[in-house]
């Protein structure tokens, strides 16, 4: 087999606490499960621990509609649609999502974890910290659990990114046929996010995965602007 | 480690022609590689081979605008957005994306390959050939390259399943904290297929690949319609 992939779990991470420094904890959770990091692996991070880390986490009661609607408009910058209690919002962030990125699962009771400032930050403060400690060069992604229009399911994306392509720009490349391919801008730190997912489990708690075998010319300096498709060019919003 | 994924692209499928058993095919270049098909893999097989093998292929004059207009509205049921030579639309199958689904790259000059007819079906014939080839029961999903509202870049979905549920309901599972789990319906066949993509690549003209190691639980009977929303629930068409 030649360009496959491995996808691994990073179970072992124990309760994030705010002020943690998440790399220690992943590298530690990873070497006791003796699948260590390696030099061009790429560590996705999910949001919630990185928000817990980073003391994103705000008291709500979860049965008070009111409050978590005022806390909903707080963190969006536009409300795109409303249905019952489903709100749709475009975030800080240019995220447009379920309630403003908000989670409720997964953290105490009576608080809701926000989405980071900056997630490229929070991913490139851990990949900084992997290379100190490790001497190794990874790739960052910080995903979270976004819905679609059109489409039924949540699937995991790329809040963040840090040394891995947000999108990888084929157009002007070849086929099989010697065509010029159009429209073949692929969103892989997308698709790394959802492969980590599969992986990971939504309710046994693995909070981070470890994704082998990527394509190395998709290692690079990257912001998650780049899969932020900006308002003026989207026709649905 | 336990909970790992293996993707595995299936390289050496000769060029598919109308009437092809495509199951025949990926199983002899899933051997040839020493990387045979196992009880409970999944296999992602992109359209284009599915379409190709079934005989989707129009002619089309890829530089006459009009010709490629009506095609695309002629495979349309409902046109969402039009924006310079961008059409988005509703296909027959309850589809939203470009261009209808049709497709230029990777096609012989002078045609255009269209979704199949019903993807299910293929998937399911593709199941019930390994089936009956190799005794092994395996999930098949049909994947094809669609854009998103809001983000860049395109990701790959499941456009036909088989054996491999579409969406996972965690609804009422309960988190690392004893809490209930909200809105964590997954689409697993559409992050299978992202994750497949990532594996095969876009140039190389790999048409499918394995996926092996995904939640026992996550097989079973399914269609397609279960990752369709339907346009009643949607709040973006």
């Amino acid at each position: 087999m030649t360009g496959g992939l491995v996808i691994m779990p990073i179970s072992g991470v124990p309760e994030v606490r705010p002020g943690d420094r998440l790399a220690a904890l992943i590298v530690d959770a990873a070497a006791g499960q003796e699948t260590p990091l390696l030099d061009g692996d790429c560590i996705v991070v999910t949001q919630k621990i990185v928000s817990k880390a980073e003391g994103r986490l705000v008291a709500l009661d979860a049965d008070d509609g009111d409050a978590r609607r005022r806390l909903i408009e707080q963190e969006s910058r536009r409300i795109l649609r409303r249905r019952d209690e489903l709100i749709i919002s475009e975030t800080a962030h240019g995220f447009v999502c379920a309630n403003a990125g908000i989670d409720l699962s997964n953290v105490d009771d009576g608080t809701a974890a926000l989405l980071p400032v900056d997630s490229d930050r929070s991913a490139r403060d851990i990949r900084n910290d992997i290379r100190s400690r490790l001497k190794i060069s990874v790739g960052i992604v910080v995903s979270d659990t976004f819905g679609r229009a059109w489409r039924r399911g949540l699937t995991d994306v790329a809040i963040g990114v840090a040394g891995l392509a947000g999108v990888v720009d084929l157009r002007g490349s070849t086929d099989a046929h010697g065509r010029e391919l159009h429209a073949t801008e692929i969103a892989v730190a997308d698709e790394v996010a959802s492969a980590a997912e599969l992986a990971m489990g939504k309710a046994a708690g693995i909070p981070a995965a470890i994704v082998r075998g990527l394509d190395p010319a998709w290692f690079r300096e990257a912001t998650v602007e780049e899969l932020v498709r900006p308002p003026a060019e989207d026709l649905f919003r």
